[in-house]
C-alpha cells in the first residue's frame, strides 16, 4: 500500500465531512474560524524509542499521540475542533500496523475528543524509527486560553488525576521492577488518561497559569514559575499517587528518591493549575462533578523556581527540577 | 543545549514578536483570525535520506523545508501568515548544525514568506534520521484556497518555472551524472525555488484547479486529473526545462525515457494549474511581470486520467504516472 492509497482508504473517514479538509484528497485543509480571539495551536511528536516502545500496540501508539496532544489543549482551557497528522512510518511496519494505527487514531478523535476531525497532513516513509505528530486545533473554552504565565504570589497550586504511575508502567514494560507493581500502569503508560473535555471549563474558568504534566511534575512546575515569576513551593507528599504507587513509594529503601523518581518522570499528561484560593473549593467541586480529582500541592510566592519539600525540609531543586529533557545538539 | 534552551535561545526570535507566540514560552499558540473563509493550513515533512541528503548544509535542509511547504500554499492561492516547526533532531548533528538549521529557516520565513512568524511547534531528539515537519496557515489571497478539483473540460494546463532541474541535482550529487552538468541543478535539489509569493494572486485570479509539482509533474497532473475528473492531454515537448537540461535530453540515447525521469523525478516545487483558455493570456501576462515564466503544457478532456503525448505517439501512462511514491506498509 502507498501512501496515496493509505490516505484515501484509511485515513480519509477519518475527515468526518468537514468540508474543509476536502475529504484528504487536496494538499491543503481549509481551517473554519471560530468564536474567540482565534484557533488554539498545538503540536506534539511521538517518537519509537524516545515516547513509546517499539513493540507498544500501534492502536496504543496513536491513542498517545492524541492524548498527549489533547492534554496540552485543555490545559489552556481549550477544546479541540480539528486535528492534523504527520506520520512517518518505518519501512519494517506492516499494512496491518498502520490499519491498526489509523483504527486507534480514529477512535480517540470521535470518541474522546467529540467528534474532532482529521483535516489533513503528510504521510512518509522512513528507514528509522517511527515518528508521529499531531496538531490539534482548539478554541477557547473561555475568552482567552490560560498560559504557563499569569500564576502570582499567594495562589494554590493543583493537580489533576494521579502522578508516576506512567513512570512505574514505563519501569516495569522494561523488566526494572520486581516484581512488577500492577498491569494497569503499563496501560497508563501507552494510553495516558488525561481529564475529559469537560475539564477545559474549569481550567477556563479558574485557571490563572496551567500546562500539561508532560516533562515531570517538578520539571513542568518549573516552567510556570519561571514563566510567571513565582517561586512554587512543592509539597512531595501532597502529590496524588495511585495507592500501588504510594505502597512502592512508602516500602522504599529511600521514600524520597522514590518519590522523586515519580516526580521527575513525565509522560503523565495531568493539568497542573495555579488558582486563587477563594476559587479553589469551586473549581475542585467542580471537577469532581466530571469526575476528576483535583488535589492542591502547593502554593505560589515572590520568586522564579521551584522549591520542594518533603517531610519538613527542602529537597535542592537540582534534584528533580530538570524534568523530561531532550538533548539537542 | 536542551531542547528548552534551544528554543529559547535560538527559535525565539523567529516568533517576530508574534502575540500569540507567546515568545515561544508556552505549550500552545494563538493563531489570530484572518480575512475571508478561514486559514489554509498545509504540512510538509522532510526526512534525512528521502527528501535530503545526509550531508545537505543544515542551513539548506531548513529552506527546502520552508519552500516544499511554500509551494503548497501558494498553489492554493494563499500567502503564509504563521509557520509551525516540528523538530525530530538526531543526537549525533551538534548545535552548531542545529544554529545553521535556524539560522537557514529564520532567513527564509523571514525574506522569502515576508515575515511570516514562527509561533509554536516542538522540538525532539531521536536516534535516527533527522525529521523535519513544517505547518504553514496562509490566508486566501481570493476569496477561496484553489483546490486539486476543478479543472474543467477545455482548460489549459500551465507550469511555473522549469522541471526536472531537481532530479538532475540529486543525480548529479549522488555521482550518478558523468560528466556532472552544472553546479546549479545541486543548488536546485538543496533549495528549491518555488514561484514569489505575489503568484498566489495570479492563481487565486485564474486558477480554477491547482497544485505544487512535488511527487513529479506527471503523477501530479494525475492528482488533478483523477480528482478534478478531466483527462490532461500532456504535450511532453511542451515542458519547459532549464537550457542545460534540454540538451542533457537531446543528446540521451532515449530522448524518451530522460524526458520522463525529468517529469516523474520531483522535488520540483512549482506551481501546476488548470486556466481557462480566455485567461491564460493574463495569467502569463501577470506571471511575467513577476518574473516568473508560465507555459502551457497540456489540455484538459473528458475523462480521469493523465494522457501523454511525445513526437505524435500516446506514451503509456504507467511509465510516468507513478510520481515519487512512498510505500507505507
Amino acid at each position: 500500500m502507498d501512501e496515496f492509497d493509505a490516505i484515501a482508504r484509511l485515513l480519509a473517514p477519518l475527515a468526518l465531512g468537514y468540508a474543509g479538509a476536502f475529504e484528504l484528497r487536496d494538499d491543503a485543509a481549509l481551517l473554519a474560524p471560530v468564536a474567540g480571539p482565534g484557533h488554539v495551536v498545538t503540536t506534539d511528536t511521538i517518537i519509537q524509542g524516545v515516547h513509546f516502545r517499539r513493540d507498544d500496540p500501534p492502536e496504543t501508539i496513536a491513542r498517545k499521540l492524541v492524548r498527549s496532544n489533547l492534554s496540552d489543549l485543555i490545559a489552556k482551557g481549550a477544546v479541540p475542533v480539528a486535528a492534523m497528522l504527520n506520520l512517518s512510518w518505518p519501512h519494517d511496519r506492516d499494512g496491518a500496523a498502520l490499519k491498526a494505527f489509523v483504527a486507534g487514531l480514529g477512535d480517540d478523535l470521535s470518541v474522546l475528543c467529540a467528534g474532532t476531525p482529521l483535516i489533513g497532513g503528510d504521510t512518509t516513509a522512513l528507514d528509522g524509527p517511527m515518528v508521529a505528530g499531531l496538531t490539534l486545533f482548539g478554541r477557547c473554552a473561555g475568552g482567552r486560553p490560560v498560559l504557563r504565565r499569569g500564576a502570582a504570589p499567594g495562589d494554590a497550586i493543583c493537580v489533576t488525576g494521579v502522578i508516576g504511575s506512567s513512570f512505574l508502567g514505563l519501569a516495569q514494560l522494561d523488566g526494572r521492577l520486581a516484581p512488577p507493581l500492577d498491569p494497569a500502569f503499563s496501560e497508563v503508560y501507552r494510553v495516558p488518561q488525561p481529564p475529559p473535555l469537560a475539564f477545559a471549563h474549569v481550567v477556563a474558568a479558574h485557571g490563572r497559569a496551567s500546562l500539561d504534566v508532560s516533562d515531570g511534575l517538578i520539571g513542568d512546575c518549573g516552567h510556570m514559575a519561571r514563566v510567571s515569576g513565582v517561586e512554587i513551593l512543592l509539597d512531595l507528599e501532597a502529590v496524588p499517587l495511585h495507592s500501588a504507587a504510594g505502597t512502592w513509594r512508602d516500602t522504599h529503601t529511600d521514600p524520597l528518591a522514590a518519590t522523586l523518581a515519580l516526580l521527575t518522570g513525565g509522560d503523565d499528561y495531568q493539568v497542573v493549575m495555579a488558582v486563587r484560593p477563594p476559587s479553589l473549593g469551586a473549581a475542585i467541586a467542580e471537577a469532581r462533578e466530571l469526575g476528576v480529582s483535583l488535589t492542591r500541592i502547593g502554593t505560589c510566592r515572590s520568586g522564579a523556581s521551584v522549591r520542594a519539600r518533603w517531610d519538613g525540609r527542602d529537597v535542592t531543586a537540582e534534584a528533580g527540577a530538570g524534568g523530561w529533557r531532550h538533548r539537542l545538539g
